[in-house]
């Protein structure tokens, strides 16, 4: 039999009317022929309190007992779907993570697959079972402790089995239909994809748009596990949702597929630094340590008189997450007094936002960076920042220039056509 | 070190201040030189919340999956009470019941032990770790599934690892501060025995005092654990609680140690049947079948002329619980349908109570029966029904006069006295 993964987050599974629900979705892909592989969420805000309980009982907490508290929730749901999709007459079974066993490492809270054996669950499929259903978020270490992925693991899960059982697809039920040009909530033209390659998931996933764990796109794009994220709250249709494929899969594609933005922003100038080989790295070292997270960087030139510098000596500037800024600039400031830099001081800018541009036809078309810059500047939005990579462009601007950023360019990249 | 066992129960840990309260206990006979291993419930209310759950699923539900359900509540209790311990700086870690394993048998939501290896636990107690907490009411069946002990499960567990363990004493704390002459509800002067012998808990327990359950002190019994019934709720003190043990360990006994009651009690009579070998297992059989628990059993004489009787015949008087009186009546009709037994008709009595003397002693006192009836007979109360045991002597009689008999037989056997 083929067999598909189809993963149920948090909302999807929130009442034993949406695990009904859920569950018929799964008899219909049974029907079709598949076995399928259920993966499930905590029941949502499950999750939560139980995290809560934990934090409450011990802020320093010990991870191993974190990860055996709130793992818990998972066997719930996995336990509920599986009497449901019996109670429907398909003969399913809940697996929890010890019992597959997904084996991972024991970095308790992040842990990260070693391999999923798949004998056990094949052995229950050989009996007739139709249904695994699996608890997502969570493993077994080699000691034997339950081990979890970290928030929106089971988007990963998902993906680890679609990969170890060679799926045919990985469908991701969410709340939301699929993978939109743009936040729907900024532009009223924002168009739902039918496709998208991985490359350009990763860049919109992580700029914010939060449909897809990024983890679980990168594990899908390295096996090639095709996944179809859709909503559990429409009627199934054909092409429903979005597809994230190989890019081989999507036949002609625009230079652009989508704007993606981020509100929380912040950018930091280092003020005359000394213009010399090694010192990215002396300034990006102790901020690496700090743990800032640390995103576009630029180095304006160094030129004699340019900003009324002297020669040898240029500024720097980078972006980073806002609620890091302070931290960055501690660990500035406290490489500056140990002496390992030397700069005059620091300007902190926290109005900013960043807009980027995301396709990965970009790489075919040429003139994208141009007609971004443009279009922009038409609106009169001065650029502070530009960033690039093969399939990106992204520029930190004025954050109240936000949403007509976003709006005027996707009018300009006419992304709201199919 | 020695090796303690302390239980809580789902009242002593329904909240994060209560298992913070729980684990000072439990610190405390750290610091008195013990290795422990903590056996906890589910926080009150979850089980049911969970088993309301399964019900709502899945009216016939598979118990595996159930169990995989029912069982998470104690994951998350022991986790969290590991982590209040780490906190309180005592190095604890939580134990799932595969992760020792507790290995039962696979009759899942009624599983028994089968063995508990203590390779697991011993091996952390020798790395340095002081408490062992183990999530109650569940073990792991040899083909990997999650089981269940029934309801009330976790004192079972407890004993169990107390005798695999070898402990010095298994403490159970739960709600009340131990083990009662009486119902103190009925009789303000019932007083708190400091011991009880495992046979006279039994009778007390099985007859309604719902301290321990049967299971659990049938099982301290079997393996002579000394088991220890205390209030969470109280300041900790010397003697607290009672404690259950072998009756070679209670020097001196008094005739009689309690009065039990039971108000669910139907009392029936099958009137005018054979008097002829053979003929009790043709009543009880079909009720067996039936899973009527018929408890006291009465044969009248068969004598000629008696209650109008020609000889040869005579009526059987039996008690059930009250709710299976239904049951019994049908399972009696059909049988006489079927032509396996012949009687007149069925005198059902639902008006009726059990009240029993408890009492190890009363084998080398005389006279516990005689002065029962006469302290009744003084009341003016009317014995039913009566049935003994080594140890136990019971009674049935109008529910009306309950309480008077209870109050009367306490002051008659002078049960307020040390």
């Amino acid at each position: 039999m083929p067999i598909l993964v189809m993963k149920f987050g948090g909302t999807s599974v929130a009442t034993l009317d949406r695990i009904r629900r859920a569950a018929k979705r799964v008899g219909m892909e049974v029907a079709n022929g598949y076995d399928v592989i259920v993966i499930v969420s905590a029941m949502s805000g499950e999750t939560n309190k139980l995290v809560g309980y934990v934090s409450e009982t011990s802020p320093l907490y010990d991870a191993r007992e974190y990860d055996a508290v709130v793992s818990s929730g998972e066997n719930v749901t996995a336990g509920l779907m599986a009497l449901t999709l019996q109670e429907m007459g398909v003969p399913a079974r809940s697996w929890q993570g010890w019992q597959v066993p997904i084996n991972t490492t024991s970095a308790h809270s992040a842990a990260r697959f070693i391999d999923i054996p798949r004998d056990n669950i094949d052995a229950k499929f050989a009996e007739g079972f139709k249904v695994a259903v699996v608890a997502g978020f969570q493993g077994v270490s080699a000691e034997g402790r339950i081990t979890t992925l970290g928030r929106g693991g089971s988007d990963t899960t998902a993906v680890a089995f679609a990969a170890a059982f060679g799926a045919e697809r990985c469908d991701i039920y969410t709340d939301v239909d699929g993978v939109y040009t743009t936040d729907p909530r900024i532009s009223s033209k924002a168009r739902k994809l039918d496709k998208i390659a991985f490359e350009e998931m990763l860049e919109l996933a992580s700029l914010g748009a939060k449909v897809l764990q990024t983890r679980s796109v990168e594990l899908a794009m390295r096996y090639n596990v095709k996944l179809r994220v859709l909503s559990s709250f429409e009627e199934p249709s054909e092409g429903a949702g979005t597809l994230v494929c190989a890019e081989e899969l999507i036949m002609e594609s625009k230079a652009v597929s989508g704007i993606a933005f981020s509100r929380d922003e912040a950018k930091m100038t280092v003020v005359t630094i000394e213009d010399r080989p090694g010192i990215a790295a002396a300034i990006f070292g102790p901020l690496a340590e700090a743990g800032v997270n640390v995103d576009m960087i630029v180095q304006n030139v160094s030129e004699q008189g340019y900003q009324g510098h002297k020669e040898g000596v240029t500024d720097m500037t980078f972006s980073c997450p806002i609620d890091q800024l302070k931290r960055a600039e501690k660990a500035l400031l406290d490489a500056r007094d140990a002496g390992t830099i030397k700069f005059d001081r620091l300007e902190a800018d926290t109005d900013v936002c960043k807009v980027s541009v995301v396709g990965i036809g970009m790489r075919s078309h040429a003139g994208v960076a141009s007609k971004m810059f443009e279009t922009l500047s038409n609106e009169g939005i001065n650029i502070k920042v530009i960033a690039t990579s093969e399939i990106k462009i992204s520029v930190l601007i004025d954050r109240k220039y936000m949403e007509l950023a976003v709006q005027a360019l996707h009018d300009a990249f006419e992304l709201e056509k199919a």
